[in-house]
């Protein structure tokens, strides 16, 4: 028994009960029989976190090709003259450039410059997208500054679920099962098409570092069989069910809204600024607070570590940090990798612990001693 | 080992993962310690649902006192010179009529008539209230129309985790833990007090049929002293962890948002409409719709079954109903009541099938043939 099961077998982890309040995904018979052994609720519906185990998972991730149910990523509808200003007003990102056809990364921000959600944008008109979210309640914000603006728009959710393609083969798994190149989709743009004879967008997307394709499905009663035409082009190729995992995750250097940023975190502390463009000339709700940001400087920033010892469990809440006999910040998340046979963690520290090679202590939950990580620049 | 006990053991309950996004409690230890066998997530919070079994915890209820870890009822503060004019745009309800000290429960709907939420709301001063909300995005909602209309308030999710005392028994054990008597407390008001050197506001309220209290902590360092505080006042009175219980729920006739109404719900379908007033003074943004509502009339209406046959396991998604041939309507929530020997339902249904004594064909999920079920005024 591996440390990972040792700890999902743990009183930690009771049993999900599932009612219609967590709404059932139109993939989800496929995921109890292909063996889901864990789940978290993400927007108020089920989302697997693990299936063989998170090591296996994570090996088959790096080497072949999963199918995931991804429909929690539910997506927000914005459609009508004022669509473009609606969500131009909830992000300093400069959505003007995106064109039909692409998507982008796009961290939504209050007046507070608070991150909202990290999203994925889909523009599939002039005046129409999608907002792919993250776990929280977009759809209600935006719905609120709709209406308190009196802007000319709808704001709802869709008929819509995504699964995912993920890992190196999707590339061939996906040629398979379009009967042409998918390498004709270029990263964060997207097709419509028809697979298991159901419209659908594909979008070369996806929460993993292993490349891949986002599948958006707008007929609910379609899922299983779209599901089992991507399944059965994808034998060959050794495909398994999936979903989003952990270590893989960390390694890549994605993050997670609610674990490694939060509403109480802006764009600069987590490097999202990169991805913006401050000043742009549509109005957006978070100027003069970024603004002030961008003047004072900010005083944590995110970065990723590496803690000595043996592999930890993944973390229930944050984890402080001791740097130089002083609090130092927090661990957001953390995994043990196989690969790098070290664990591997996202932390929230004082930007005078940012630099590569910092020590630091960790206070692991349930250890009596501290651990020792070192700040590094990232996992390849 | 009771069907209850099958469904929770069956692979539609896998293990729930917990991390940082699912935000932890206050009291979260002694719930774990105490014996939670399974759990919901609830606004992002884990929710038992389950300690010893369902029909145990239900007896337990009927008879004796439990305590309820309900930090998941999160609190929406909303404060200022605005904050009435706020709280007045989200519902129909006549919130001016609220005193301090005193909660109402009040359906917020949106311009379409939907209902976003069915809160408590507590009033703390004239220009501050707490909305104690059911599991959806009110926090964002509210924030993004006060943005929107420019009001003068401030929207926040405060420092406040509710626990819950409920149960024949809860007046006593408050007795004693206050020192003073509870039924000072009136039904729906609150008053602020000190338990186990904590400052705390006790309301006689909560989500049982069996009368209790909500208390509202606001320090969360002490929160398993509250909790072991109540805990003391209560061993002679057996009290034990317990839990927000299905059975007893529907037979009390409460109604869970996300299972018996949603957002296409507007009140009249839920019979919510009692708790209102259209016409009010005061601007809300439901006015328009609500009104079109009672013009045309409703087409559907929530009602209770009793539905035949053997114990039936609680629902996944809902369950479709046939009444003289026809589609009739849905089963939104179902539990076997142990002491009414009978299956106990909430289901929505066209208006020409409302009437006592009306016989359904219910589909349950995995049985070939029909359910035969009836319409009933209540239990008690």
């Amino acid at each position: 028994m591996s440390y990972y099961d040792r700890w999902s077998s743990s009183n930690m982890s009771p049993v999900l009960g599932l009612s219609r309040r967590i709404l059932e995904t139109p993939f989800e018979k496929r995921v109890h029989e292909q063996g889901a052994k864990s789940f978290t609720v993400y927007n108020q519906m089920p989302l697997a976190t693990c299936f063989q185990s998170f090591e296996a998972d994570y090996w088959h991730l790096l080497e072949h090709v999963q199918i995931w149910d991804v429909a929690c990523e539910r997506q927000v509808e914005v459609r009508g003259p004022d669509a473009l200003r609606l969500v131009e007003l909830s992000t300093p990102r400069d959505v003007s450039k995106c064109r039909i056809g692409q998507c982008i990364y796009a961290p939504l921000c209050n007046q507070s410059g608070g991150i909202i959600n990290d999203p994925l944008i889909l523009r599939l008109a002039e005046d129409r997208f999608w907002i792919s979210i993250a776990d929280s309640g977009v759809l209600l914000w935006l719905q609120g500054l709709a209406i308190g603006r009196d802007f000319d728009v709808e704001v709802f959710d869709p008929v819509v679920a995504p699964c995912a393609l993920q890992g190196p083969k999707a590339d061939t798994v996906l040629t398979s099962v379009l009967g042409r190149d998918s390498r004709d989709i270029g990263f964060f743009r997207f097709l419509e098409t028809t697979i298991a004879g159901t419209r659908v967008i594909v979008a070369r997307s996806g929460w993993s570092g292993r490349g891949g394709f986002e599948i958006y499905l707008q007929d609910f009663k379609k899922g299983l069989g779209l599901w089992d035409e991507i399944w059965r082009h994808g034998e060959a190729h050794n495909i398994r069910a999936g979903c989003p995992n952990l270590i893989e995750r960390i390694e890549a250097g994605l993050l997670s809204y609610g674990n490694d940023m939060t509403v109480d975190n802006n764009i600069f502390e987590i490097g999202l600024d990169r991805f913006v463009k401050l000043g742009k000339s549509a109005e957006y709700l978070s100027r003069a607070a970024l603004d002030r940001v961008v003047n004072a400087g900010v005083r944590i920033k995110h970065v990723k570590i590496e803690v000595g010892g043996d592999p930890i469990t993944p973390l229930r809440s944050t984890w402080p940090i001791e740097c130089g006999g002083k609090p130092g910040g927090i661990v957001t998340s953390i995994a043990w990798s196989p690969r790098l046979k070290t664990n591997i963690a996202n932390a929230l520290v004082p930007v005078a612990n940012t630099k590569m090679g910092t020590v630091f202590g960790i206070a692991v939950a349930g250890e009596s001693t501290l651990r020792t990580a070192v700040v590094v620049s990232g996992w390849s």
